[in-house]
């Protein structure tokens, strides 16, 4: 199958089902309703719970069974965009091209709304289509994933890194290799620990033995990290308007970067290499066509 | 054995539990574990997980393996004592007589702080020392009670009402019907579901059949709702420093209380009313001692 219909088809299915799901903004108290459903279907492209869906595909699992927690992923990719984008953290007002969540309908609601979505991601990991066994699992993985030993350790150093750079401009050579330490740990658990999660929600439940589930980890990881780099590279040189947010945006508030401290040449090498390693994991499998054809993208991708 | 011993003995072993199974603070990136211990070793009175040992031993079950889950809850309660109090919400520059949160910490660390201590809740209930069964029926009922159908729908009813009854005044009699649902409503939610899903994490565990799981869910409902009406009694008439908060808060900020609605008696009366319900369904039970006490202890607490 052509990548291009494979997501757009998964889009739909996604985007049903999450419509089919989430609370409806006729239950009381309205206002929260709203708010969640108002990020979640902001424009995403599900690009978490699809993959979850191929990896499952690959190795043989059924995705019925996995709707629930595949979903449960957007809607923590979701909470976290709401919580990163409040005056106190990156302070955006505008997430694709529509105002932020507390733009919208204020900061407490959006605080609580990015509460809800979270809390709603268990309810639904509670409600996967699969045995105990297997529910309980995808639980563990989720939550390192999702918590301070995953996405939000993460953001955290992200915070924190900032600012340092342009601080100590003058000795980037001298501390490079602090610097590149650092920013290895931001992206791999910003970003990668929760694709990483996507990843092993489709292999758990396709039962994936222990040589399956070592080499899954691996290739979350792998292509996790390479998204953020690409998605460093894009606030470098995207096209504003394809990507519905502000360019540049990550060297003005001076964030550790892939470019920031490779520059952009080096960054798009280093990209490719980590694509090019994943792709090697998937070379064990027969049914790896449309799992390559993403690897790919996520390098290529213009948003 | 008397009540003030047992709470005394388990606040101790919850304090020690969860001093040895939180992330340490010599772990990287250190302000997100300093700030998460700094909340939840604030002095809390650990009711939430002694309730859940309390029926897990009434109802034969083994306290060993429900310290992950029951644990999990106060951080649950934990998380959301610091996002109620920051600024877009209460506003609360104290809790327990400490800085809060996002006083000590700064704002952006105080949403992580609760963020990750909501997330490490989920990871510790996959750490349950019981079977994926029980763990897939206790992640039910702890995400349902404290998302929007539970807690965070009760928070975003409470925001909502403040400022209603003063508004309105003149007519809270003619309203009175209406600002008694919702107000049952707001505490049925904000607080009376959190401490059921302590209840059912003990009464699950133990192997509760269906009559059982009925009447313990009827059980934490009830006290749940004494909780809190006895929380707004004391915020009338309570001692400021026993309580470690500010008193008179509630009417101040125009919140929709027990006392504002039904005046201070006819609150009194109500919150016996519950705790002899409550009582009632314990009498179905042999070693139930403990639970009465405590029962009683709700209603007469002084902080």
């Amino acid at each position: 199958m052509i990548l291009k219909e494979y997501l757009k088809k998964s889009q739909q299915e996604i985007d049903q089902f999450l419509d089919e799901n989430m609370p409806k903004p006729s239950e009381k108290p309205s206002i929260i309703f709203e708010a969640m459903r108002y990020s979640v279907f902001a424009g995403g492209k599900r690009i978490r719970p699809i993959i979850s869906f191929m990896i499952n595909d690959m190795l043989g699992g059924e995705k019925q069974k996995i709707y629930y927690p595949a979903c449960a992923i957007e809607l923590i990719h979701t909470y976290s965009l709401i919580h990163d984008d409040l005056p106190a953290l990156d302070n955006d007002d505008f997430r694709r091209g529509k105002p932020s969540s507390h733009k919208q309908f204020g900061e407490a609601i959006a605080i609580l709304t990015g509460d809800s979505l979270l809390t709603l991601a268990f309810q639904w990991i509670a409600k996967t289509k699969d045995s105990p066994d297997v529910i309980t699992k995808i639980l563990d993985q989720v939550s390192v994933s999702s918590g301070v030993y995953g996405m939000i350790g993460g953001q955290v150093a992200d915070l924190q890194a900032e600012g340092k750079i342009k601080q100590n401009e003058m000795d980037l050579n001298k501390n490079k290799s602090n610097y590149e330490k650092e920013l290895e740990y931001i992206h791999l658990h910003k970003t990668a620990a929760l694709i990483r999660a996507s990843v092993m929600i489709g292999a758990i439940s396709a039962g994936a033995d222990q040589e399956d589930f070592d080499r899954c980890y691996k290739f979350g990881t792998l292509i996790g990290l390479a998204f953020q780099v690409a998605d460093d590279i894009l606030d470098v040189e995207g096209d504003q308007e394809l990507l519905g947010k502000t360019i540049g945006k990550d060297a003005n508030s001076d964030k550790l970067t892939y470019p920031s401290v490779y520059g952009l040449e080096e960054s798009k090498k280093k990209a490719r290499d980590l694509i090019n390693m994943s792709k090697d994991i998937l070379s064990h499998y027969d049914n790896n066509n449309i799992l390559i054809q993403l690897s790919d993208m996520i390098i290529q991708r213009e948003s």
